[in-house]
């Protein structure tokens, strides 16, 4: 069986994402979508509310997955037994931000794979940094977002 | 009548802004210099300082208009039916930093061009962030802005 | 009145051209589509079928004129008081190849400006050369360029 | 089963090929390695010679295949049921140059997937072309492909 | 006497310091290795911790000379009488980053040249800030930084 | 005594070059000027004429020698004692190009070190190709080469 594995912030997921884990399926026979709990930065949605949009939008079952994880992705996939980490490249500055990690991660976890596919050109200026920023402006999020994502986004700006 | 509008934080107004406007001003009938009020991050000029500088430095009248503005861009341009936003190009790194911008800003205003300059190769160095660095050690501000701007930020960082 | 001109090889026309003039149009008063003669590199299509392809997909008239042009851009926009050149970016290695030409261009002629569009995500892919190189194999062409220019493409081809 | 293709001119087969071809194993039941006959540009090694050079260096059999194609890899993805491209990126310039040709894929054949491997930093400095220049000048190739390929290479250039 | 200067936060050192630091020597009489005091952003290690990690696993004397500075690096090449500053680059994006640095530096101290060298590529996915986070989350520093420096960090960590 | 070397193939040489060479000057005991015989490519000028152009615009003697030099220029750097090699950076493009001919120069030749100058924005559009085309268009090249180049080229132009 080959294990991939989807990991991100997903805060919140978008439809560049989407695609992505799409495409992701296809290349294993489990794809493992792996929330980050970025201890660090403090996040927009919890970590339960990221879970809970994926599980919405795109579902889980079959042969996919959706995780929270802390700690290192390579302690993650070595434990798992995961046999590729995808990511998604939207720029010549995502490669050289992913270049590093993708080194590192082979060396921590040699027999684990980085595999990069390349957004779509439609899917290639959503980032959720802009999703969130547009938001906090009330901006339209039709063309970034599912629906059910915008709305969850916007019933929590309308409380704070 | 065309009307372009060249948004920017002005953080403060350099000589490659300067550069940027005498040239947009030549591509519309009216052109707004739109200072961004910034919300998130706290600026190190107040909106009316950086609204000085570029009334005193660039002057206003004739067809260039100095406004301030809050909020997303892309409103702005469509209720004041501007016709193109002009921004500067200074590096491939400004260029993958603007393209999912004026991605978005397409989407929310789609008859909103978004048109880029390139920065002469004199000017290509300078940046606000620069500018407010060097001046923090006390630095010859030069050959990144006009005398006033220098002055002022000197009288400024001295009053702290 | 405000003269744009689109320069170009246009060896065959694509969407993307036809997305860069549409959007073109609206910055000036009269657009100057301008097809170059390529003396140096021999092209796969023949100025005459270049500008058919033009005429018959855009169509001329109104503010838009289809012209040739021999030698120098920067002469040519100086003798037909052009104000601005037109460039279509569809990534970082387009804008280096056009950076130092745009820079040349304002030694030569100071009073032209050169503006930059970034090609929508959806068309940022296609490219002539990669027409010629799928029509050659053929490919099919329904995502890159118009029916008439497929139709034309594939009869030239078929007569050699 | 899962069926990868890796295409490429292999003129002439190197490290940093083989790399790219190790880790694209672990990821399909099958890896097809594909040699482009190049009916455009000359190769400096004939298509049996390149065959040869894989099949000696890399060997065949198990889950690897050495083909040649002519064509389109698309229509050649699309007869032999592959299910994803790889592709091995060096450089920015390398991605940008893989960019479009992903997408003309993913249009021509959209069940097939092109997913990227970063070259390993100690052979991000090998092409196939800086080893035929090196070989012209009789440079050392010892860093740059095994020796059976440096032979190979240095017995061609001899007979001249 | 020609005299170079290293500057850097240094926070740690990296096997990449070290391989810039070894071949910088080899350009100049004396080298200095200048750790910025870094005013602005905390960092993670003291400067004295800096200074002692460089000492112990570079050393010192000969012609290499370890400082710390404050202020802007223009002035401490201008009253050291550096003849040229030395940077690392292991991708476009330090490019980017240090080319308007580098402006600066030549319009403040026109004497004092910045010369360049490119990170190894087995060396180019090294940097502090992917140390001090992989350090974070306990991981293996082996392939990145000094044993002494990985032990120094391990207890600085657990220590907190 | 410490050794540079600039190569190229000066195809004519610009006012890029010389900045490069008077600043490359101040970095070494003495500065080899070395113009690549360039066999594989047929050259616009001579390669008289080139030493001639460098010879007659920057003079030679006191530090700076000028030679020509066919095959691997690491072995040219191991026969002269150089001890570096010094290449200009105008752009990202530039970088990408320069990056594996360093890294193969420092496996040919390990003791000899490669540094990069970045070129002054000024000159940051000025390349020998363009100066060629221009040439050949009879622009005026008053801003990318001293006169006595443009000269040169004219009357070579104008005989042919």
């Amino acid at each position: 069986m080959r294990i991939g594995i989807y990991p991100g912030s997903f805060d919140p997921l978008t439809y560049g994402h989407l695609d992505i884990i799409d495409r992701a399926v296809r290349l294993c026979d489990k794809l493992i979508i792996a929330i980050a709990k970025n201890s660090a930065k403090k996040p927009f949605l919890t970590i339960e509310e990221r879970v809970d949009l994926i599980r919405h939008c795109r579902g889980e079952g079959g042969n996919v997955e959706v995780v929270t994880f802390d700690g290192l992705l390579a302690d993650y996939c070595r434990i798992h037994e995961v046999n590729f980490i995808v990511r998604g490249i939207r720029s010549m500055t995502d490669l050289e931000y992913e270049n590093p990690i993708a080194a590192i991660n082979s060396k921590l976890a040699p027999q684990v794979e980085t595999v990069f596919l390349l957004s779509r050109g439609e899917h290639s200026f959503i980032a959720s940094a802009i999703v969130r920023e547009l938001a906090g402006y009330n901006g339209d999020l039709t063309s970034l977002v599912p629906p059910y994502v915008a709305e969850k986004i916007q019933r929590k700006l309308s409380n704070h």
